[in-house]
C-alpha cells in the first residue's frame, strides 16, 4: 500500500500540512524540519506527486521562461539573474526555446500553459505580444523583457538599444574616425533595428553619411563576427573603425582583424555592445554599450513574483533599463 | 460552458484524438493539421490544461535536466544539444540549477518528480548518485553527464579528464618548458581532481616535480583567471608556463598577463581545457582540450529518449567521450 502524506507526517511528528508544505517548497518550513520529513519520507518510501499537487491546490510553484535561444552569454546572464530571484523564492524555472520563430513561440506558450504560475517571454517579434493577449486567455501574469511591445497594459522591462549605439557611434566619431562601417545582426531583431537606427543617428548628426558606410551582416556569433573580420581585411579600403551590434561578433573580428596584422585600435578600431563578461577579458578590453542584462533577468522576475502574489504595484509597467557606454582600449 | 476538445475537433473536422495529440506533442500530426487545429481553438477559446492531461496519460513529454550552474559557455553548449535533441523530439526541457550543492541537488529531484519522465543530472557530489537510486524510487530513467558515477548499473556520459590535462601537459613539456605551473578550478569537483591527476601524471613521467611548480588557485570564471594572470605577474620567478583548469580561467589569465606587457606564448604559454566557443577568439588562440559539450548533451539526451521508449536494446552503461588535444598559437 502506498506510503501517504499523513503516515509520513506521524513519523515525523508534524502536520500533514508540513509534509506538503516540503514538497511544495513552502516557505514556511525551517531547513531542519525540511531535513527531518524528508529523511522520514525516504525511509518509508513516500512517493509525491507533484503534478497531482499542483492541481489540488492549483499553484505549481513554476515560472515559465521563453527565450529564443537557451544559450551564449547574453541569455545566460539573463537567466542567471532570473535564476537568483525564483532560487530565492523558492520557485521553479521552466525554459523553453523558440528558436527565433514565431509559431514555435505559440507551441511554448501552449505547452507551458498549466504548468507554471507565470511567464517570462522574450522575443524578437511584435506579433508574438498580440498572440498571448488575443489567443485563448492564459489566466496568468506575463512580464516582457527585450521584447516589441506596444500596449501599455503589457509589464515589459525593455534596453536602451538606439541611445546606447547612438553614443558608442558619436564616441567613435569624437576619436577622430571618418569611416564608421557597422557588422549587422540578424535582421528581424528589434535590438538590431533600434541599434542600427542609433548608429546612423550619430553619423548624421556628424555630417557622416550612412550609405556611403561599409555595412558587414552578422548573426551576433563570434564565428559571424570572424567571417565579418576576414571580409573587412580584404577590403581595398579598410574603414578606421566599427560599430558592432554586439560583442560576440567585435571579438570575432577583433581575432581575424589580428591576425592579419592589423593593431586594434591603432588601424582598425572597435566598438561592441552587450558588455557580456567576455567583453573586459580580450586583449585589448572592448569598448561596448553596458547593457544590464543581470538585472534585467532580476527586476524581470521581481515583477513576475509581485504579479504572482497578487501585490498592487505601483511602479510603471513599462520600464527601459539604462544602457552605459563602457570606454575600454578597443576604440 | 467551457470549450472542450469535442467542439475543437468537430470545428476542425477532425478526430478528439488529434486536438489531443496537438497539444501533447505528438509526432503524428502535420504542421498543417496542428496550424488549422490551434486556429481553430484559438478562435473558440479553447484552454488546454497540460497539468490535467499529463495525469491522464501518464506523461509529461518533458526532460528535467539538473545542472550545477545554468549560466557559462560550458553548460550553454551542454543545454544547446539537449535541447536540439529534445526539441527535434517535441519534448520541453525543464532546467533546474543546484548551485553546486547536494541539498539543492535533492531538492531539485523532490521537485521535478511527477513533473518529468525521464532525468539529466550532472552533478559534482558522488553523494547525489546514490541519493538518486537509494530515494524514493524515481520511477524515471535518470542519465548522469559528468558526473562522480560508480555504480555500472547507472547510465552515464564521462570526459575524458585525465588524459586530456596529461596530454595537454607533455605537450607544454615538448615544447620545450620546464617550469609549468597550474591554475586549479573549484576544489570540490571531480572534472579539477581528475586534471590536476594527468597534469601531474605528466610532469613525474618527465623528471618534473609537481610539488616545486606553482599553483594559484581559481573557481573556473574568467575573473578568478584575471586574478591568477595578477598574482602570476607579480611572482620573481614568472613560470614558462601554464596549464589551467577551463578556458574561461585561461582567458582571463591571458588579459590580465598581456595587460602587464607579457607575450603570449613567448613569455608564458598557456593551455586551457573545454575549448569553449571563446577559446579560438582569443589573440593568440588558445591551446586546449576539446571536450565534445555539445555531444555530450546530445547523446545523454539521446539516451534518455531511448530509455523513454522503452527499447530493449538499452542496457545501462557507461560511455566515455574523448578529448582531444587542439594546439593553437597560446603554446
Amino acid at each position: 500500500m502506498a506510503v501517504t502524506i499523513r503516515d509520513v507526517a506521524k513519523v515525523a511528528g508534524v502536520s500533514a500540512t508540513t509534509v506538503s508544505r516540503v514538497y511544495n517548497h513552502g516557505e514556511l518550513v525551517t531547513e531542519e524540519t525540511r531535513e527531518r520529513v524528508r529523511a522520514v519520507a525516504k525511509r518509508m518510501g513516500y512517493r509525491p506527486n507533484v503534478t497531482a499537487q499542483s492541481l489540488s491546490h492549483g499553484r505549481t510553484q513554476t515560472i515559465g521562461l521563453i527565450v529564443p535561444a537557451p544559450h551564449g552569454e547574453f541569455f545566460s546572464e539573463i537567466i542567471r539573474g532570473i535564476d537568483e530571484v525564483t532560487r530565492a523564492a523558492d520557485h521553479f524555472l521552466l525554459i523553453s526555446s523558440a528558436h527565433y520563430s514565431l509559431s514555435e513561440n505559440e507551441a511554448a506558450v501552449d505547452a507551458l500553459r498549466g504548468r507554471v504560475d507565470g511567464l517570462l517571454v522574450m522575443t524578437t517579434h511584435v506579433e508574438a505580444q498580440q498572440a498571448l493577449l488575443d489567443g485563448p486567455s492564459l489566466e496568468i501574469p506575463v512580464v516582457f523583457m527585450n521584447s516589441p511591445v506596444t500596449d501599455p497594459a503589457v509589464h515589459a522591462f525593455q534596453i536602451e538599444n538606439r541611445r546606447g549605439a547612438y553614443e558608442a557611434t558619436t564616441h567613435l566619431i569624437d576619436r577622430g574616425h571618418a569611416h564608421i562601417g557597422i557588422i549587422l545582426g540578424p535582421p528581424d531583431s528589434q535590438d538590431v533595428r533600434e541599434r542600427v537606427a542609433g548608429y546612423e543617428t550619430a553619423l548624421r548628426e556628424a555630417g557622416l553619411d550612412p550609405a556611403s558606410q561599409v555595412v558587414i551582416p552578422g548573426d551576433f556569433t563570434q564565428a559571424s563576427g570572424f567571417a565579418a573580420g576576414q571580409k573587412i581585411r580584404a577590403l581595398d579600403v579598410v574603414p578606421d573603425a566599427f560599430f558592432c551590434c554586439n560583442d560576440y561578433m567585435a571579438i570575432g573580428a577583433m581575432a581575424a582583424l589580428q591576425q592579419a596584422g592589423f593593431r586594434i585600435p591603432e588601424d582598425v578600431a572597435l566598438a561592441g555592445f552587450d558588455d557580456i563578461p567576455s567583453a573586459r577579458y580580450s586583449t585589448p578590453p572592448l569598448t561596448t554599450v553596458r547593457v544590464p542584462v543581470y538585472d534585467l533577468g532580476r527586476q524581470a522576475a521581481e515583477r513576475l513574483l509581485t504579479l504572482l502574489k497578487a501585490e498592487a504595484s505601483t511602479a510603471p509597467r513599462s520600464q527601459i533599463l539604462s544602457s552605459e557606454l563602457i570606454v575600454r582600449s578597443s576604440s
